[in-house]
């Protein structure tokens, strides 16, 4: 038995099984990835590592098959994939979602399969249990990736930690207590308060770290340098859960042209500018927004560049990030049957409309060129047809200044 | 200066002239008055008492004048009233509610009057002025007891660090960031979302603490005991602000009958039982619950004693406390105009409506009796006719179980 | 399986036989017994329970079974013990030694015995294996009353939680994994550290809290008001441990004289004052003071009371508690041998000297006397030798005068 | 104004100009420099930034202006270098003692000197002034590089906070509170209790953190690659101020030989192994220890690697950093005189011994190489005579075990 204190959940006992995983260079490259990558611009406290948030993981899966009275050997396995659920995580890659063709999900049971790590999982497990796990089948799988998983009880937690943000709402041993084994792994109607408090963790946590004014600049600056590696036969896409944040990094700093600069740029918290916005809730058809594709959004950042003589690698049309909030559609069980927790909670069915409210899709372009743009609309580059001038029913829920400074 | 080591806000400075008012006993009584009640009885760590708040609040009043930028003697004037606040507060007085007749309002003022405070108050102070705040006039009225006061945010943040439920969810320090003066005290629209967090911390608080099914029946049980010390002229309703906490119940244990029996029981924890409730959404037209009168249940109560053979003192209709949650009319600003709070937070107009899920009519008599009442309905007794038999939309919010014992 | 939710550990689980215990008359009475009396005329927030803490005793004593690997059966008497532990505790009974006979532990055995406690133990347990436990016999008697049990962790936690001093030193977590079973309880040598950590936060507390200058001021207050209402046949002191805070204080508004007197000054803190101390550091022969017996007090009170023309009952001579800081005699396991604490850890060595630093005898009278003892000398009335006037190697360690109100 | 939110500090303004300091890429390097180096690798929550903590040092420099009651621009002034203190810092530079030749207050200064910085400040200061300042002059260069300092008054509490280590015992409220402007800064005697919490967590995070058996191992790793790339031409020691912590990293990994196999380990956590160690306070003259110079280290790593077989680059021989404590020489204010710390209170005596218990000379190889090393022994190789056998009177106070996995 080895201890690792871990700043949430206090001190956390690891088998020596486990210890062989975590001492493999495929899981310490997770000490070199930051959970939320750029955040830290924003929070400067936000440098946890997907390192931290795995073996947090782990002890939640502990937490919960206890509470579920799995057996000895369910609970191993539970924890085991907790442990390795984000081992294929790319450096940044919630980031890069959209530039790289496959999902984390994927990539994490590659790696597993054609790593050391296949090797030592299958001296005490049966690889093809632990793979079916990781792609969330079975009740152990919704355990790990359902609706409201260990994985996205610790995330919450520890990005509220240490982002300072809508601390102490979420009350993770609540929802432990009140998971039931049923067909799924479902939710009892006693909990509703407690997934309640997970769902306004995030709709708290949304406008102000995740979907971050300045998130979005940083995220959508580094999306390019990564395109910019990968067109440029830099980087291996297919092997990115080689790198660590690092290498990603100095890579960059490494190129001439738009990576170096766009890095230089992040490194100097010298960042795109917002020269214009479109609020969701002011448009005709606000769901639309979620239908454009990335070749639209190519064609008006080029008509922009040529309207306004700018290398197009330098104007950014940035969508919002639809929000998912899943932990919404949680199976809760009502005496004889399983409903929907929007269905049962008005809390969560008033979430789902006001999660839009902070959304708007925004043009960015260096700070040196924003004096040009002062006249310009994106109106006249997108087809973006807005509800009739009435009184707006619902106001934006707007970021407090008070965050929006780094 | 003087220190005060708190619990919620820590190091707190008093000056001399306030040292003085502390040092009186219409102050030094606060110490033995609980905040909560018998609230205790639920959650153990609920032994805080007004003194504490009263000091508390008095911090808030500061950083809220300086956050304002009110001058010296406007500060001075700011804290005082904050710190006298709850100075006539009777033992158990929410608790009380329908049995007394003056508003602990009014009794504060009362108090002030006619005790060494005012002596103390004039010597440095225009008493009409503190008189004046203390009944909500003018814009340093509103900071002590609007919308949004600093009573309010000291006792929410305390009630939630004492009991452990909804603990940070509060956002105190942005919502004071986001005070503004104008005609009246309102908040900056960047404040929508920390205001969002005050009613979120009552949302939870509400059922899990205020209203919590056994708060409710020790409560209830405690008004029992106090009609009786007033009707047998035991007790001078008019001079509660002379009493503590320990008064009243030693009082009552000194009784014969029914205050002596009641207060035997809380002493043991043996509480009445539930034996019937209706839940207000269910009902036809759950506003009338709350236009019920004192009449009506009283002759409720009579006749289920009738028919069951008990003595009417040991039967208890009781009604759910309006859910007030007075933050949601906050007026914040928005550009040129005033707007109430719930028009512009969807979040806020969602509670406006769950904030009745948790409520309902219930029925409490001693355990000893409970099993009597196997087929009783209250519906036998009262008006009060269901919705047609619908699925309900909204399913009641319950109190986890988890938080029905002690 | 019942839960409590206590402020220190989070929620804590009962079973059906501990609700049962709980739910007794005689312990529900240790919700109306402080933890630490009168300290909340000092620290505000101290307003927590004896009921409290037997809770989080037995919750520390689940965890120290586990980890020794004690058996279930052991696991529940123990659990069991630390709950019980002080359930014969008078009210503000550490203040009352000296007044009273029977130590708590007696007190707690005795009451036992004599009520329904008793007899519902014996349908589950062997009442004399509990009482054996209680005595302090055996490793399991040592776990709950030893130099380092789960008592007195629990009651260093709780108090600096709610004090707010010396919060977050004891590292009760690292103390539990470091202890073993030998043929007595022992700590790990790696556990020195950490018992090092309860060591300091005790030296902390002592001079802020536990004999904080207002503290020993109050205490001896109500000590005179003790012995009053004993001396005039008021309160059967064998039975004490029937009352709760509440009677003692009411017993006492109810008396004429001094008893009524003494707390009508303590519910107004218009507490006696400081005429004269002199320091331990600065004596001779120090521990003398310790041996100096109540007739010696008595005598040199009475002697300054005629001299100075007041009633003796209102002049108070003050010894300092003795620091016993149990905690140093730690058994410490190094290798094959047991070793006290205090002589592997130096700085338990330098604890053990610096304890006296604070400690002085002290002379108290009612504030409206003070005037006239401005000439006064403690020395005039009792044998206390200062040592030849040289520099003082060390001196005093203050306790800052930002502790020093209320 | 803008705001920071600090995850120790809570919520931080900063002044337009003070804005424009941290928005230089100089100030902006502080982001990517960890404030404990490798020490992630022990704790995984150990990511904390220079850059937070040189916020966090302005923010008490600024209650430090407040309680002295300095003017506006002196506050000002203090502000600036507190925010300005390690800008000059290479990464992992505390690791790097020894092998670059200049202090980090040194590069500091001539960082300020030579950049953009030196221009700011003068705009609005006297860089002379600053300077001074910066180099401990004055009594506002003592509260920024003195005994008890604000930098060290953040760290100590700002390492405690991420590494979850002692958290809880500085209490810098009360430090600040006590200081005073006489000739020089010093601490008013009540404050004693206050410095002493400062020595205590320091002595408790010695072991634990900045001396950890693996920080030591870790640094002396990193130590080989940082000689190996200046003895290669390869880093620019005097210009370390212009690199961050990728840059080192991914320069070791580029290279090949030591460098780059160093930092393999290190990614893999595949640490060099302890195969002797010496304890300082077992030996005859342990002062001797820290006269030992580097020549003779190497001469012994080099006899060793020839008696084994292995290249000299693999053996690490290493002296425990001197456990400076300097906080011991708090000058305290004392009636009209000023005495050192450790002279007023005994504790910090005992700590004054008690920091060399832990203490001792160890031998690092690649753990493949450690089978070779079982009959090894230092003393073979350097002069290290032993005290005459007898009992050692204080034991080494251990590092749990607890505390010894990554």
């Amino acid at each position: 038995m080895k201890f690792i204190r871990d700043s949430v959940h206090g001190n956390l006992k690891l088998s020596e099984f486990e210890v062989r995983i975590v001492d493999t260079p495929q899981f310490q490259r997770l000490r070199r990835i930051k959970q939320l990558g750029f955040t830290s611009l924003i929070y400067p406290g936000a440098n946890h590592s997907r390192f931290e948030h795995s073996i947090g993981a782990m002890y939640l899966a502990s937490r919960l098959a206890e509470h579920l009275g799995l057996g000895h050997e369910k609970k191993r396995v539970l924890r085991l994939c907790a442990l390795l659920h984000d081992v294929g995580h790319g450096p940044f890659s919630h980031v890069s979602e959209g530039v790289l063709e496959m999902s984390h999900e994927s990539l994490t049971r590659e790696l597993i399969r054609k790593s050391i790590l296949g090797d030592i999982i299958s001296e005490e497990f049966d690889l093809r249990q632990v793979m079916r796990i990781l792609r969330g089948e079975g009740v152990l799988g919704q355990a790990i990736s359902g609706e409201l998983d260990v994985d996205r009880m610790d995330y919450l937690l520890r990005d509220s930690h240490y982002t300072g943000v809508a601390y102490g709402i979420i009350d993770v041993e609540r929802l432990i207590y009140n998971m039931k084994m049923e067909n799924d792994l479902v939710l009892d109607r006693k909990g509703v308060q407690a997934a309640e408090s997970a769902l306004l963790a995030r709709y708290f946590m949304y406008p102000s770290v995740y979907q971050h004014h300045t998130t979005r600049i940083v995220n959508s600056m580094f999306r390019r340098c990564l395109r910019s590696l990968i067109s440029g036969g830099v980087l291996d896409a297919s092997r990115i859960y080689r790198y660590d944040d690092m290498d990603l990094i100095v890579m960059c700093r490494n190129q001439e042209g738009l990576a170096g600069d766009m890095m230089r740029r992040l490194d100097n918290r010298d960042l795109l500018k917002t020269v214009d916005s479109v609020k969701l809730n002011e448009l005709e058809d606000p769901d639309r927004v979620f239908r454009i594709t990335e070749a639209e959004i190519q064609r008006a950042e080029e008509e922009i560049a040529e309207d306004m003589g700018l290398d197009p690698d330098y104007v950014v049309v940035n969508l919002p990030e639809y929000p998912a909030f899943d932990e919404m559609r949680t199976q809760v069980s009502v005496g004889d049957s399983i409903v929907n927790l929007s269905h049962i909670s008005s809390l969560v069915g008033a979430l789902k409309e006001a999660r839009f409210n902070h959304a708007d899709i925004c043009v960015y372009v260096p700070g040196e060129f924003a004096g040009s743009f002062r006249d310009f609309s994106l109106h006249d580059y997108m087809d973006l047809p807005e509800r009739r001038p009435s009184h707006p029913r619902q106001l934006r829920l707007t970021v407090p200044d008070y965050l929006r400074f780094r």
